[in-house]
């Protein structure tokens, strides 16, 4: 009876490290509950304070003005105290970079999906949240005040970046908003503006 | 020692059933292993026949002709047997839609991320694969054959699509891809033809 109790503890740790291990892949940082869906500014800052990555969109001259959508990792800050401000960090041997530079027109699209919280439901649907913020993809002048909280917010997020080559030339980049598009119901985008998603009411 | 052990079986069956759901919302449809890095075709076939959804970018008249990503589901065909033209089931409700119509430029960026195949890997690392499709975005002509064929395609990876309401004038589009950007290592993104990522060397 002892060696099934102990060949039973070994699968109870092996099945908890692969649970865990799913969790960690597949809903990294995921501090908070997600809010009451009629909240609609703490539902947009919970979906950029959870997230890690996103698909970074700008205008490629390289591809006749076709909008060029690239994978980046981004941080509005530290883990549960972000600003809403999505930061990145990018280097110009990348087209999102050299793109923001000639043409500062961009958006960043999220989505509730990866986070593991949509259940069955299928990542079209609306009530798995997404939100889309437009703005413009400005570069952060280096060892500014801005440059250095979002060298915090995406180190203390994306730990790896700290040993990304310096001869890759990384900066600093904010996305700065102008609008926001945020679907996470039936009945079409929530109503939502700037000024209520960077200063939302608990 | 009997209830330990049906204490433990107990355990390891919710564990399982805890894996098994992580594994089921992020690794959903992961069929194929991934392919050889130095395979460029068949690590984007791979991506786009893995992946379920993406960031599906347009011009946006409404916002300055700033790029627009929203967040969608696609499918390339049936599990296993895609074509690699991701195909969408989009409302004119919703404004990827609407600027199509009016501008076709476009593009879908996924992610190696949200399959689970990255570890510990930042989603910006190179070696978690990335994939830009840019091309036009154009509507399927109603009752066609290539209608017919993106209906199997999207209800068989998105079964919820067949419940979507009529009033809402969903309507098949396809990706006409004109360009890949693929990075799945380091070096700068792989070089890749229409040509060669429409028919891959197997």
């Amino acid at each position: 009876m002892d060696s099934k109790v102990s060949v039973c503890r070994f699968f109870v740790v092996l099945l908890v490290s692969l649970a865990m291990g799913h969790q960690h892949s597949a809903q990294a940082r995921l501090l908070k509950d997600k809010p009451d869906r009629h909240n609609a500014a703490a539902t947009a800052r919970w979906l950029v304070s959870q997230n890690s990555w996103g698909s970074l969109n700008t205008i490629s001259t390289d591809l006749g003005g076709a909008p060029f959508g690239n994978i980046v990792s981004f941080s509005d800050g530290e883990h549960n105290s972000g600003t809403g401000i999505p930061y990145f960090y990018l280097t110009t041997l990348d087209p999102t970079a050299q793109n923001a530079l000639k043409d500062q027109r961009s958006s960043l699209t999220i989505s509730e999906y990866p986070l593991g919280t949509c259940g069955q439901k299928d990542p079209e649907n609306p009530s798995c949240a997404k939100l889309t913020l437009t703005g413009k993809l400005k570069v952060l002048k280096e060892g500014s005040e801005e440059a250095e909280f979002a060298k915090i917010a995406l180190f203390t997020k994306h730990p790896e970046m700290k040993g990304w080559p310096k001869s890759h030339n990384f900066q600093f980049f904010k996305l700065d908003i102008e609008d926001l598009f945020l679907i996470n119901w039936f009945g079409g985008p929530k109503p939502l503006t700037v000024e209520e998603y960077l200063h939302p009411k608990t």
